[in-house]
C-alpha cells in the first residue's frame, strides 16, 4: 500500500535516494564492498564528502569565507557549539523565543554567559513570531530558529543586525529562497530536507571564529572541523552520503526556485482546506505560517475517531500534533509530492 | 570478486546484517516505509534501541547498575566527555599512553583539570603496553585504551585501581572475554566489530555520575541521556539499527566465548606465518600483540611492489599500515572470515 509519509523528522526522502541508499550498502560504487565498511579516507568517500559540501554551497549560493561542516550530534550538539564558539568569556547574547528548539537552545547558551530574550511567543503557547525587538549592540550574536516544527510558524524575515546573525535552520534549509549571505553561521539538522538523523550540516563564515577567549575541546571547536574538511574523526558515513545524494536531487530538479514553487502549491492546498472547511481549525497566527509544518484541529473533537480512521486508511502516516500542541501536523518537506496533499485534503473534505 | 576487506575501520560487517540494513532503507519491517523516514519516537524504533540496548547488556554479562547509551560523536567526542562528567573541579586523572588514541584522550583531559601520565611507550613508537606504574590514590579516574588499533598492541590485563576505571574499547569491544564489571565507563565508537560509524557506545555505572561540581551542556552529559534512554535527541537510527542487527548475528553465533575462539585461530594463523616467514616481521611486541590488528613489515622494501601486486590480484583490501607506522596492517574485526586471513598468509608464502 503506498503511503503518504507527512512525518515530522525524520521524515520522507526522495524515492530514488533510498533505492541508492540501499544499494551503497550492498555495493558501493562498483567497488563489490559496502558504503559502511571502505574507509572514510578512501577516495571513494572524500569524494562523497566533498561533492555533499559543494551541493550545499550551490543550492545556497554561498560566495566565498563560508566553510560548510557535516558533524554529528544533531541542532543539539549546535545549540552548545554555536555559544561555545563565538560567545565571549563574560559576553552576552540575544536569542529569540519562539519555541521548543529556541527555548532549547539559550538554555544551553546561559551556560557560556549572559542570554538576551529580546521577544518570546510563549504567552500565546507559541503560536505567533515576535516582531517588535531591538537587537543590542553588545550582543556578540543573535540566534533565531528559522522554523517551528512543533508550532508551524516560520520567519518570513530575518532581525537586521550590526553583530553576527546565527540561525537554526534544521526545519526548513533547502526549502525556500533566502538571501543565506544575512546569516553568518547556519545549522540545520540532516533529518528533514537533507538527509537521514546522524549528520549535521554546519555553516559558518570563518573570520567570526577564534575571537572568543575560550579554549574549546577539540571536537566541539568549529576550526578543528574546518582545518580537517569534517574529517577530524570519522564522519557518519552513511548520513552524508544520503545526504549528498539527496542535494544532487535537489540539484537536478532546478535547485530551491523550483522547490521552493512546488512548496508554496502543497501548502496553499492544505491551508486553503483548513480555512474554507468549517470542521478545522489552523494552529499558527496566518501571517506566521509555515510552509513545512502545518498545524491544525478539528474543530470537534467529536469527529476524531472518523478522521483518524479515514487518514489511516488512505495510507496517511506521521500526522498527529506534538504532544505540546495536540491536534494535528502535516509536515510536507521537499520530498512530500503534492499527490500525498491531496489525498489529505480529499479526507479532510469527508468531515 | 570476492573482497577481502582488512580495513582498519569503517570495517567489515557480516554479509547478512549488510543485507538485512540495506533491505531496511527500501521497507522497515514491513511496514511499507524506509527505516530512515519514520519517528524515531515510534513503536519500531523504540523497540529496535531497546534491543540493541540489551543485546549489550546480555552480551557483556553486565549487572544492574550499569546503564548502556548509543550517542554520537565517536570515540573522540567522549575524550571530552569523560573528562567532563568525571573529573572533578580542581580534581586530577591519571592516563596511559599506549598510542595516538590514548594522546588525544588525555589532550582533551587537560582542558577540564591535571592529567598524570602514569606511563608512555611512545619511547619506542607504541610498540608494547608499559606496565610498570602506580596508580595514584587521588585520581579521579584512570583511563587506558584497550587495543591500539594504529600500533597493533592490546592491553592483556587491566590495572586494579581503587578509583574509577575508564576504558577506550573502541576497536576490540565484544572480541574477547573479559570482565567488564571491572570497569566504571567503556566507551567505543561503532565502526569495528558493531556498526558503521555514527553510533557511539557508552557504557556507564549510575552511581559514579553527577559528582564532579560542574554544570554539563546537556547533550554532554550522561545523565542526561541515560534520563531520556538515548532519545535526549534525534539518535542515529541507521546507525543504531546496523548496530543491533550486528549484536544479534554475534549472539545467534554464541556470543563472545564463540567469537574469540574465531578470533584467536585468525590472528595465530597470521602472526605464524609473520614469524616464520623471514621475508615478514611483526611490528608489536610478542606480548603485547593484539588479535584485532596486526601489523607487521617487509624485511626487504623492494618486495613491496611484488607484494602489493599480489595482494591486489587477491581481492586484498585494506592492509596498508597507517602512515605513522608504514609497512602493513591486516585488521581481522569479529567479522572478517578465516578464509580471508589463509588468502592473505598464502599470498605471503609466496614473497
Amino acid at each position: 500500500m503506498k503511503k503518504h509519509n507527512f512525518s515530522a523528522g525524520p521524515c520522507i526522502l526522495p524515492q530514488e535516494v533510498l533505492k541508492k541508499a540501499s544499494d551503497s550498502i550492498l555495493n558501493f560504487n562498483g567497488e563489490d564492498l559496502s558504503l559502511i565498511e571502505i574507509s572514510h579516507r578512501s577516495k571513494s568517500f572524500v569524494e562523497v564528502m566533498d561533492k555533499a559540501i559543494n551541493l550545499v554551497k550551490e543550492l545556497l549560493h554561498l560566495p566565498k569565507g563560508y566553510a560548510v561542516l557535516f558533524l554529528q550530534g544533531g541542532a543539539s550538539m549546535q545549540f552548545l557549539m554555536t555559544a561555545y564558539n563565538l560567545m565571549k568569556v563574560d559576553g552576552k547574547a540575544a536569542y529569540l523565543d519562539t519555541g521548543t528548539w529556541s527555548s532549547k537552545a539559550l538554555k544551553e547558551a546561559k551556560l557560556f554567559g549572559e542570554v538576551d530574550v529580546l521577544a518570546s511567543s510563549k504567552d500565546k503557547g507559541y503560536n505567533y513570531i515576535p516582531k517588535n525587538y531591538t537587537v543590542p549592540s553588545d550582543a556578540n550574536y543573535m540566534h533565531v530558529t528559522s522554523n517551528n516544527t512543533i508550532f508551524g510558524t516560520q520567519l518570513k524575515a530575518f532581525p537586521k543586525t550590526d553583530g553576527l546573525l546565527v540561525c537554526d535552520m534544521s526545519s526548513d534549509i533547502f526549502s525556500r529562497k533566502i538571501d543565506f549571505t544575512q546569516f553568518d553561521l547556519i545549522y540545520a539538522g540532516a533529518q528533514k530536507n537533507m538527509g537521514p538523523a546522524g549528520a549535521t550540516l554546519v555553516i559558518v563564515k570563518d573570520e567570526i571564529l577564534g575571537k572568543t577567549g575560550r579554549q574549546i575541546p577539540s571536537m566541539l571547536d568549529y576550526q578543528v572541523h574546518i582545518g580537517k574538511d569534517s574529517m577530524f574523526n570519522t564522519p557518519p558515513v552513511f548520513a552524508v552520503y544520503t545526504s549528498m545524494l539527496t542535494l544532487q536531487w535537489l540539484n537536478d530538479l532546478g535547485g530551491i526556485s523550483a522547490i521552493e514553487k512546488r512548496n508554496e502549491e502543497k501548502a496553499a492546498l492544505l491551508y486553503a482546506e483548513i480555512d474554507s472547511n468549517p470542521a478545522f481549525v489552523g494552529f499558527a497566527a496566518k501571517e506566521d505560517r509555515s510552509l513545512m509544518n502545518i498545524t491544525f484541529n478539528l474543530t470537534e473533537q467529536s469527529n476524531q475517531e472518523k478522521f483518524d480512521k479515514l487518514c489511516n486508511e488512505a495510507g496517511i502516516n506521521g500526522l498527529k500534533g506534538h504532544r505540546s500542541v495536540g491536534g494535528y501536523r502535516a509536515s510536507m518537506y521537499n520530498a512530500l509530492p503534492l499527490e500525498s496533499v491531496q489525498v489529505l485534503v480529499n479526507e479532510m473534505k469527508k468531515i
